[in-house]
């Protein structure tokens, strides 16, 4: 057995500030929109919602934010994180390529949203915040932004997505374990819950109607924020700790990405990665093909039409230009939960636009053999998100080997599986399908845009 | 909020060899002796189940064995493991004690058992050794050892108690990940399956009837060895890793403990942080306090008998002595299955048998009481097992509190419970009662305790 290579910074390397692409991009990001006016929203707007300091960073130009310091200290719990070569993954499957992969699965919750929860859960409580809202998918958000709400001393109620919530009871009493109050959504506390209920009572929720719900309870109660687990700039800002660390420790690897590959579902986690190597290249370093992988099930970036839409079913949210499915669209039911959104992060969209990332997209059975591959040569168990990273880590690595050349290919494994052991039984036993998306349902969704300007 | 504070060792600081305690014992172990002979059995009588270099580590003398190569490359993957000073729960229970614990849930496997699965695994590659048997109660240590194999290449076939089995289908699903195969016991597979069967035939299994198991298809098959993951002496060698990390970090922290906590079921974690600072003691160094933590519903160190015993219900291995509460004993249903087994580990055992350890019981409630506690304010929620050693490690601090004194108090978290969650749902609940065992039951089963000797 080949020997297995880890390099682990000290904690003093734990980054001191985030990393602000937006001053570094060639074209700025497209404004925020008021839905009701269609002209840019300001800080303003936001303030129901979020706590100055996040409007702040949500608006951002300076390329460095400082990393308060009550924030770093819960850093320390497990970062840095470690990043790995892959070297058992490159013999099993015999490429040229050098494999490097980042891991943030050690984290108490184990994915990265921790690092963004940790940042939010400070910034509330700082603002005198008592209650956050939010709403989760496949469980992780919640579990992470739970963990920082008992280590910040702020009460947190996350809407779950109901299939998730029936289907993932461990994921609640996580939530719970840390004194968070779980609802499954849609529910009967908010309007926008009780008009779907009204509709469809049998409807296995969605995150866009679990945001309207979470967004709907910030802005009628004072004492209650929101909180947003991926997609908006603030978000993706506090996940670059993940790509400042990688560039430390690829140094000590004598080794640059040619290629970096992260899973996208609101883009944080890839964002993360990605976003402060993109800026060595838009400063003039090297150069660097970044690649998303999507689910082929909620493909975004590669289906989706590149315009301004709501973030929530419930239209509560102002208007930001991204790739959308359309905020309708529904996809159908596949193990990664946290990849089922329906639109993308505006600046991985902005990215997209620009040709400064690629993207592609895979169908489940292919990410979790993918996924069993990797924890039987490299020892940990990928949560099915991060399936899809692997999966495109492991396919640049084998256009390698087509080309006989060798690439540094760097990816992100942002999380681990411990609670998604029914996907993978399912895909053991051979009962995993590939889902396919509904191309009128999508047509529909699309078609129903809002109409935006002029 | 205080800072968190956490201590790291670099990767060239993990130990290159493993600490045996027996050369520092000042009176050595009783012998293992043959059932049939009652005579000290010899390495001969082993050799069937266990390949040579496990046998020699058994009962080696030596005071340090080195880690080979290869294994201490696959500890890289996850160790050092930190260790932290637990600020925010000393403040939560406004302490003067200083409480600290290691880290051992950030392995693959999530607890310690990945410690002595990677060396049992070599061992056993290095043999030859197509295949190993073996038990598992809660999970633990058969996902340990199922990520081993995969590693070492070597096939695994895991006997899971069968009520572990049905209640904690993800464990399965997570070794089947890893390739290791995973069948319920008692099964039809054995004879010693067999004979429970056609006595109990709804049994819901214990870890001495899967143990027997897994020895008898070792015993019968010459490509195929057994691998215990507790108990035995080579067991809680492979351990001691944690407690020599814990020394140096320690000395980081310019504290060295007056107390160290740990849980005990077969007693490896318990040992693996005492023992090197037992030793330290035993040679003339600093004094400590050394406790461990078991469950009131299986209480084998304050409530069992020290006596020779089997380690399994079918009586196929040898005779140890040991603190048993007999090995037909069945302890209640309660929450932490690798808290369940009859016996104790000799050599944990033999300390207590000579006053240089303590042992307590607690009931299930006020460990997860702990456990939660623990979670709200460190960040980290505990598996059941390691809540037993976070509720005495409170209960150190409270002393301390009463009787207005600071100690250090150092305690193993030998794992996360992020696939124990059931457990956390009961107990947040109220659903979570503690469970008594039956007095009459063990009192028969002590009463049918082996006769050895003249």
């Amino acid at each position: 057995m080949s020997k297995a290579v880890k390099y682990s910074l000290a904690e003093d390397q734990i980054p001191d500030h985030w990393y602000n692409i937006v001053a570094d991009l060639p074209e700025p990001l497209p404004p925020v929109l008021h839905p009701g006016t269609g002209q840019p929203i300001g800080p303003g707007d936001l303030a129901p919602l979020f706590p100055m300091a996040i409007i702040e960073q949500e608006v951002a130009t300076a390329r460095e934010i400082a990393i308060p310091g009550p924030v770093r200290d819960v850093y320390r719990m497990w970062r840095p994180t470690p990043l790995y070569r892959a070297r058992r993954l490159e013999q099993a499957i015999d490429t040229p390529a050098k494999i490097f992969y980042k891991y943030e699965g050690v984290s108490p919750s184990g994915s990265h949203k921790t690092n963004t929860a940790v940042a939010q859960a400070f910034y509330n409580r700082e603002a005198g915040v008592a209650r956050i809202t939010t709403e989760t998918g496949a469980g992780q958000w919640g579990s992470a932004l739970a963990i920082a709400g008992s280590l910040f001393g702020i009460d947190i109620k996350v809407f779950m997505v109901r299939v998730s919530y029936d289907h993932k009871p461990y994921r609640k009493a996580f939530m719970q374990a840390y004194g968070a109050e779980c609802v499954p959504s849609p529910s009967d506390e908010t309007e926008a819950g009780r008009a779907i209920l009204a509709e469809h009572p049998h409807t296995t929720g969605s995150l866009g109607i679990a945001i309207s719900e979470a967004v709907e309870i910030a802005a009628k109660n004072d004492d209650t924020k929101y909180s947003l687990g991926s997609v908006l700039n603030h978000v993706l800002l506090h996940q670059t700790v993940i790509g400042q660390e990688a560039l430390a420790q690829m140094e000590m690897a004598g080794a640059y990405p040619d290629v970096i590959v992260g899973c996208t579902g609101g883009g944080s986690n890839f964002a993360g990665i990605a976003l402060p190597f993109l800026g060595q290249k838009l400063r003039g370093g090297n150069d660097v093909r970044i690649v998303a992988c999507e689910p082929a099930a909620c493909p975004s970036l590669t289906r989706g039409k590149y315009a301004y839409d709501f973030g929530d079913t419930g239209h509560l949210t102002p208007l930001v230009k991204m790739h959308t499915l359309g905020s309708t669209f529904i996809p159908p039911g596949f193990h990664a939960g946290g990849l089922r959104y329906h639109g993308m992060a505006p600046l991985v969209s902005h990215l997209l636009a620009l040709d400064l990332i690629e993207a592609r997209a895979f169908h489940q059975r292919a990410c979790f053999e993918a996924g069993v591959q990797f924890a039987r040569t490299e020892g940990i168990l990928p949560a099915p998100e991060a399936n899809h990273a692997v999966r495109g880590a492991i396919d640049e690595a084998l256009e390698c080997k087509k080309q006989g050349v060798s690439r540094n290919i760097l990816f992100n494994l942002c999380g681990h599986g411990h609670f998604d052991m029914t996907a993978y039984d399912e895909y053991l036993a051979g009962n995993l399908t590939d889902r396919h998306y509904d191309q009128k349902q999508l047509d529909h969704a699309l078609g129903a845009l809002p109409r935006v300007g002029p």
